[in-house]
């Protein structure tokens, strides 16, 4: 198999390719899983791989949710690394994991993560600061995805603070990070919660891509994300994970999983 | 076996046994281990087991880190269970896992660390809010521990900010934390290598525990930390990880180990 590159331009092609911003979010909760999957040795695994094969020509990437799968211990994480394997070549592995220590604590997780398991991105806290981040950096052609401005209400709390410089924390977190790691290295997390957002952090990080959580069942506004956050490359990585994985409706579960993703795609093409 | 709640009151009683503030830091790094360990199916673990056999009537409480574990798969998550099994019960058993996501992801870790692993704490990241780790806090007689000013230079880059509110962003998180969760709930990190800082830390937080990174190889100064941040029940866990697991010196492994940690229990007994 040939070793994609799957780098700032190889994504741009990738959603003009197919029309979409697409990332699904698998993360797979018994508690809604049907018999089906429950009845087998590796349900996470059979759950995550149907979605997967229902819905691979319109996502960009897959947002696996390593809470899901570590909170079944050892037997999460094997089903873990099936499912990272499971996923098509032409698609982005975003491994969100939201970790971040002191340098030789992170070096571990970035050594398991980018040689060993073989994604692409994974998701990081930056409260640490610049070092914490840093040993994920120092894997070529692989993708910090740092926490900037998330979907959920505490992001009042601290992310939305404002600094003495006059700017809010979160809006340095995008500056400093940004001056230090170009668009082919880093992507930040800004939710689709906050729509009025996006303008100023377009400001700031002009060509950096957005992953974007808080579509679906969270809330956001997908229209006014994309108008005012998308560019010339499309910049935009638009999470959907529980209103693709649960969809609601009668019928064939994977017939519904396919028309909720295509309904998301259709309607991101629509502004693209 | 009785169940012992390890709250406030008896990690202060323990203290006072003991005469030591020390947690040992588990960070298996296997390039450092002798061919002892690496020549058993289970290295990670029986390198813990033999630190924890050596030390445990001088600590107080053992620090895993997670990421050692988790670098290697589901083997990892195996050993590190066993290790968590192996602590003595009068110890507390901190993850050093720097978790923290939206509230559903929280929840799955939390009940897989508290529920399956049956650990006493956990570390965590504050920059997601409030919300982001009330699901480890709904656990009664389980302690979150929130990440306030860690002992890296990057702790510059976020934690050192000023608000437009006069204080630094760390000051900002005790504050709202503490405000939140009282002393039996929630201690804080902050490291030793800013040991200035303790002064106005306890002004913010006077009754909370303190847990210490930075000691040994990192340099932090034990004394200013404990004359500094040392409160009527004790207060502070100070972690030592590679100055304890690591001991240079020559001689017998469990020996240098057992001598490193006495050094730094008989240190801080001074300053108690």
């Amino acid at each position: 198999m040939t070793q994609i590159i799957k780098d700032h331009n190889y994504i741009s092609l990738q959603i003009k390719k197919k029309n979409s911003m697409l990332c699904v979010g698998l993360d797979p909760d018994l508690s809604k899983l049907e018999d089906r999957f429950l009845n087998t040795s590796t349900p996470l695994q059979s759950f995550c791989t149907e979605i997967i094969n229902a819905t691979h020509d319109l996502a960009i990437a897959y947002k696996l949710n390593v809470a899901f799968f570590e909170s079944f211990g050892p037997k999460g994480w094997e089903q873990l690394a099936e499912v990272v394997h499971s996923i098509p070549n032409d698609c982005l592995i975003i491994l969100d994991a939201k970790r971040a220590d002191i340098g030789n604590t992170s070096a571990q997780y970035a050594r398991y993560y980018f040689e060993d398991l073989k994604v692409d991105a994974v998701t990081l806290h930056p409260y640490m600061g610049l070092d914490s981040i840093a040993p994920f950096l120092s894997y070529a052609n692989k993708w910090s995805v740092v926490l900037a401005l998330t979907s959920n209400e505490g992001s009042n709390d601290i992310e939305q603070k404002r600094l003495d410089s006059g700017i809010k924390v979160y809006e340095h977190i995008l500056e400093l990070y940004s001056k230090n790691y170009n668009s082919n290295q880093i992507m930040f997390v800004c939710g689709a919660t906050h729509p009025e957002e996006f303008k100023s952090i377009r400001k700031i990080v002009p060509d950096h891509f957005l992953l974007v959580p808080g579509i679906g069942a969270q809330g956001g506004n997908l229209k006014s994300v994309i108008e005012n956050g998308a560019n010339a490359s499309g910049g935009l990585l638009i999470n959907v994970s529980r209103a693709i994985s649960y969809p609601s409706g009668n019928g064939n579960y994977t017939s519904l999983v396919r028309k909720a993703a295509e309904f998301y795609q259709q309607e991101m093409s629509l502004f693209l």
